[in-house]
């Protein structure tokens, strides 16, 4: 990637990475421990504000007062939007009112919003009272929907035009505007009562002769987002549909905003976030710049709900010590059937997770799925009995021994295919998030079915 | 969401989730039973080519057949390309040639390029023979770029304009031009042997009066891509930079095609796939519309490297027999040592991979999360250490046993947080995916050590 303030040859196999090279982050340091204002800001001046805030988070909390104490001035509106909402408090109490609010006038409403939404009122009305009167009230509208909606989402800096004009009429008006937002892709045709009716395309627009009514070059594609849809469902949309920007209305089909494909492509990717964070029972808040007391507190709960768990596992164990007592080779082999049992339940359960995610698990295929995981689940434990079979003869040279840990070997990979689908499947039918906690489910079901066969039939034959 | 075409009040909390209605697959299913191709079409004919896609992804493959019998003259190329990659090659081949063909020509050349790389040579050609020159030779040329490369991404049809230019001339250009893409967004300013200088943002070329020059309205983001970058770290220069498209240039740093953000949004979301799936030891080519052999074979070598890490760790345990005889109570609490490790180790090692991905661990910071993660690891280790003492204690009323285990925590939960970040950091360093099978080494590492210091300790201890 060449930026077009530099000039490096781009070259097959180099190491672009997008990401700032070791180098300029040595620099970075060296100019903060020297506390050089001047070389910092010269540093940093050819960079993205995204970069910019990359670099911020990754300091220390020391080394980040002293930072922001050398760049405050120098902090705008497009850094303070990407800098991660774990640190923005630090970064916001850091910086001048006068530099914040220059900084919050600059952004686009949708990033005023992400700003202020999770702050207390009077922290809200501070940053609020930068802003001129119509762009407040675009802010506070904005804050009426409820969280991780569309509303929230949009933008409400918006380019519409009647829907009887032409396209001279349009590039006219859009000549004389001085207002404009600085990213839009369409224009948005509203009837007299605001209510969106078609866009067009701006390509389209351009290429069109002046006499061109705008209703007989609207996109195919068009729909409309309610403000109150969720923002998982809007990111959905966009991908699954290719928009690049979609009118928000509200109950009345009034147009309110605007949401572009970069907003929905975030929340994507912060979706995606929260569902391998949650697969793995890490608290979805996690961040890297997180302290050792924050990662902690993430962590203790899942951990606690999973020695309950593991106890679980170990009181159906306990059932059986007298069986254990008279052959201790139990002992050896029966974390072999829980630990497969795990597994197999955990590769269905991701699988599971992730077509819900994608809504490519419906109504309408649910079954089929169900079903295939079962066979599956079946077909697995056939093979692993025979494989665990043959070693368990071998190394204990027993064939009652073998059959026993063969058959549990079946039963528990069958419970965990089923488990491993139903589980998930039960949680979004009961309105919770499907990854949330259905790993630790999964893997008591497999511990205490897997312990439970195994031991239980160990018990019945070979005692 | 309304289309265009229908007529539905949106609601608040409405159950609006993007996905075709139940209703209406009973009326598809109907008329495939039916057999009445009218019908079929007339279903379909307001649906999105993306949403018909995913209607056939859910088919079984006898209904699938079935469905194309009715439906195939009126698959498009919007269609087609929506089609998942595990089953294109059903539907291609029960196209009819000409309705291919079209369907084809119909394409975006980075539609094409994705629908054509994995064939074999033969069926290529016939694919491309369809297209006319000018477009097979974009196809081809791409093709020549590594695969997952942005060259790959890219598509051929841009839309550019020579640096001296003013906006005037720029629409006069648009206007007589009948070869556009259907959707750009950007004009790309080259200069005399066709290397990007700048990029012009259709709303700015719009709202400019017609003697302005584009060079004066250029964006300040402006990036080119190497046709030789990885399709991962283009989708991360869109998402970090907020990029609509970019410009795609060779070696030689001339325009080759453009990368719009819906493609990046796409591998963006494949990326995740990807990683989901690998953390959970399943093959990353999953699909729900996988058959169960398909499955099977994804699933089973997974499985069979854990049924090994799993004998593994039952080799360790079985060192300890002779203790294990004389004190039953070992056998019960084993596995809660060696859960809980396992346990920690994946959220350690799910956070990293994470934080990989997303470019947020790198050398700067790296040496700070280790800390970190070992500081929690012994914090966590210590507040179960006393919870599971007193567990024990109480269970089997044994202050050494007690001891035994709180130790044995300790250990392993320091050991899982280490083998968490340094598993993946190792994996990434060698030129591997680091979600790649980290999870299998990390719970091996767990059971192994958990299980060895729990009954080695005990071994000394108590026997």
């Amino acid at each position: 990637m060449t930026d077009q303030n530099t000039d490096q040859p781009t070259e097959p196999g180099d190491d672009e990475d997008f990401t700032p090279r070791r180098e300029l982050l040595r620099q970075i340091d060296e100019a903060l421990d020297a506390g050089d204002a001047a070389r910092l800001e010269a540093l940093l001046e050819p960079m993205h504000g995204a970069d910019i805030a990359d670099i911020i988070e990754r300091l220390t909390p020391a080394e980040r007062r002293k930072f922001l104490e050398l760049y405050s001035i120098e902090m705008d509106g497009e850094i303070l939007s990407e800098i991660d909402e774990a640190i923005r408090d630090e970064v916001i109490e850091a910086l001048p009112k006068e530099v914040l609010a220059e900084a919050v006038r600059e952004m686009d409403s949708d990033d005023v919003v992400d700003l202020v939404e999770d702050m207390d009122e009077g922290e809200r009305e501070e940053i609020l009272s930068a802003l001129d009167d119509a762009d407040r009230m675009a802010v506070e509208q904005s804050l009426t929907y409820p969280e991780y909606s569309a509303g929230r989402l949009m933008q409400s800096e918006v380019v519409t035009a009647p829907e009887h004009w032409t396209v001279g009429e349009a590039i006219d008006f859009l000549r004389a505007e001085d207002w404009l937002p600085e990213q839009f892709y369409h224009v948005i045709l509203v009837d007299p009562r605001r209510h969106p009716v078609g866009y067009v395309a701006l390509g389209r627009l351009l290429s069109a002769k002046r006499s061109v009514r705008l209703k007989d070059i609207t996109e195919d594609s068009f729909r409309t987002i309610s403000a109150y849809a969720d923002e998982g469902d809007v990111a959905y949309a966009f991908n699954q549909y290719h928009l690049i920007s979609a009118p928000v209305v509200d109950n009345d089909d009034r147009l309110v905003g605007v949401i572009t494909i970069d907003d929905a492509m975030s929340v994507l990717d912060e979706e995606h976030e929260e569902d391998i964070l949650r697969l793995a029972g890490v608290g979805d808040e996690s961040a890297i710049t997180d302290s050792v007391m924050e990662t902690l507190w993430q962590r203790l709960p899942w951990l606690m709900i999973n020695l309950v768990t593991a106890v679980v596992a170990s009181l159906v164990i306990a059932i059986f010590e007298g069986t254990i007592q008279k052959i201790v080779a139990l002992a050896v082999l029966m974390p072999i059937v829980a630990s497969m049992g795990g597994n197999a339940g955990t590769q269905t359960l991701t699988v599971a997770v992730r077509a819900l995610a994608t809504k490519s698990l419906t109504g309408s295929n649910v079954w089929r799925v169900v079903r295939r995981e079962a066979i599956v689940g079946l077909l697995n434990g056939l093979a692993f009995a025979v494989v665990m079979g043959i070693v368990a003869w071998i190394w204990f040279d027993g064939v009652n021994l073998a059959a026993v840990i063969a058959i549990a070997m079946v039963v528990n990979l069958c419970v965990a295919a089923l488990a491993g689908i139903l589980i998930p499947l039960g949680l979004e039918k009961a309105g919770a998030d499907p990854a949330l906690a259905s790993g630790t489910f999964v893997t008591t079901v497999t511990d205490v079915v897997g312990f439970f066969a195994f031991l239980g039939l160990a018990s019945a034959v070979l005692v």
